[in-house]
């Protein structure tokens, strides 16, 4: 073992109320009101126990930059701009994402109660974690969520094309069962996302094909080269086409960036986003007897398990599967954070005058 | 040229009221009530002109065949069994699919004109045609489409499995512009559709790897050994949860069949297939000036438009412009219908003792 692995495996896990409250002490000490960033805090610590390691408190101090360098309004009044039984357009203000979202799906809830379904867009929002948190709230409520945005940079052309014009505008789908834990989709429109191509040049490892390609549309493997390349749709056209749709609907349906509008908040904190995001709540009671569907949705868990598995492969996972495990385990045990991340938050934590992770 | 290639072109194109009468015709001899017959029929004949050849009057033999074995009722009474403001699930009675989603959309419009989003499932339905035909009634009213259903077929296993549980499960959004047509995505979430398969065996032409692989996980391009195989998904797992998520939307959630209980109606034409879709209408008015949103979805036409092109590639294209090219051509100058279809067609229509296509 190498001494950078040993150092990691050092390391002890962080307890997720730990990492909850490291980000809540750091967005108050920047403006958040207590409430608001307990909220912010509970939702981001979430994303970490659920194995969404690049959405969760990795991204803290993005976020406190963006606050300090006024691209995030720390006290903002989100409003619903539109209402309709079944529909609200709300303006996020500026605020974290987080919040904006968490209101949102709230209301496609009350809305849903009602009308069966409701869709809630979001325009003056802000990156608001790993996709999946929204949908599964609507999933605790039993009813069926659907999430959408626009991603915050972007990292894909057109089909055919050499202009990055779309990001990986991702879906997220939560479905509920009884026994076995929801279903739960979460899934960007590309093959990869950036991070693990930035992994991969990291380690020096070359990437598969199918990742990236070049301007010359030949197959990328140098993940070093990667500024020289574009990321790859799934199914090509058919992700490409998704993307762009999402893009409608998340972003021109509500008013927010869509196309050469968006802004990479890692590159440029000062410059508000104006992320558009949808989040939709479907009743279940509306269509079926909720308890009867849990159960029938348990059977097809239990249909996609029995199958027999390819040489090499233990076992069918259903989406969701690997997520609700890591979930029960760091819920349990705390989260490995890397001594990367803790030198980060460390950091950050001496630059704001607060306690750090013990 | 051979003398096959002088055949097929020497046929003349079929105006889409030909089409349209043949299927009525046809439809009428077998029990449909002719106001029946004739919205199939019409919606049968758009798909030819929207050059969604396999799923136009290429199924009428297929159509006739359960309506006299038992499977298709051709005097259904489609019924709403739940209903909510914003929510509506229809019996189909075993109907024609085009006569259900037909329905179903028009509910989900109305509805959606009071609530700004309206989802409706069908159950007891059937095939339906191209995916395309009912978000685009949903576009033509100003209001956003989005249709998904579980497919008549199981192709593909859950990601890692052998089993074929799956189908093809395809997605379908439309959104109205001003001046440019609808961006129309119609997409299976397979990397192919099992039709192309078919063809590459019929032409002794290998596949491309990535449509299928065997049962230990290799690359299959031999199309003659298609069945040992399974088609594959797009990006892989992400395809997976697609088809498994819309199976549960549109199969689970309305009691409609999904997993094992799907029927392959190509191969029984006498069970019911009983067929799960889901449409859903967002009005756009309920979130934007719906001249003004319009507008826009031009501005992101011509910005995708105006990306540079990879070599070789002569311009970037919108999901459903390649669509709407051939309507406009093909509501001009007819469909032009292969050899061996017109022969099925012609030999369709003397057993059923109708009048053939001229």
């Amino acid at each position: 073992m190498s001494e950078v692995a040993k150092t990691v495996q050092a390391l002890p896990n962080i307890p997720v109320t730990e990492i909850a409250a490291l980000i809540k002490r750091a967005l108050v000490v920047v403006g958040v009101p207590a409430d608001d960033a307990g909220q912010v805090a509970a939702l981001m610590a979430e994303s970490d126990a659920r194995g969404a390691d690049a959405h969760g408190v990795f991204r803290l101090p993005q976020y406190v930059k963006q606050i300090q360098d006024g691209a995030v309004n720390p006290r903002p009044s989100i409003q619903i701009v539109h209402e309709k039984p079944g529909t609200a357009l709300v303006d996020g203000d500026n605020a974290l994402g987080h919040l904006v979202m968490k209101r949102a799906t709230e209301l496609a809830v009350e809305k849903a109660r009602k009308c069966g379904i409701a869709w809630v867009g979001t325009r003056r929002s802000n990156h608001a974690g790993p996709a999946q948190l929204y949908p599964r709230m609507a999933a605790e409520q039993d009813m069926i969520g659907i999430y959408f945005c626009v991603g915050n940079a972007n990292l894909v052309p057109p089909w055919g094309g050499t202009e990055v014009l779309l990001s990986t505008n991702p879906i997220s789908i939560a479905v509920p069962a009884l026994e076995h834990p929801s279903i739960v989709l979460d899934m960007a429109t590309t093959n990869t996302a950036f991070g693990k191509v930035r992994l991969k040049a990291q380690r020096n490892e070359p990437m598969p094909e199918g990742w990236m390609i070049d301007r010359q549309g030949q197959p990328l493997t140098d993940a070093k080269r990667a500024s020289e390349g574009f990321l790859l749709p799934i199914g090509g056209p058919k992700g490409y086409g998704l993307a762009l749709m999402f893009g409608l609907l998340a972003g021109t349906l509500n008013g927010a960036a869509f196309g050469r509008d968006v802004i990479d908040y890692i590159v440029d904190s000062k410059t508000a986003s104006n992320t558009g995001q949808a989040i939709m709540a479907v009743d279940i009671a509306a269509f079926a007897d909720v308890q009867e569907f849990k159960q029938n949705v348990d059977q097809v868990w239990n249909t996609m398990k029995s199958s027999p598995t390819l040489p090499g492969v233990d076992e069918v996972r259903l989406p969701g599967e690997r997520s609700e495990n890591l979930y029960r385990e760091r819920m349990a045990k705390g989260v490995p954070l890397g001594a990367p991340l803790r030198k980060v938050l460390d950091e950050l934590a001496d630059r704001l005058g607060i306690q750090k992770l013990q």
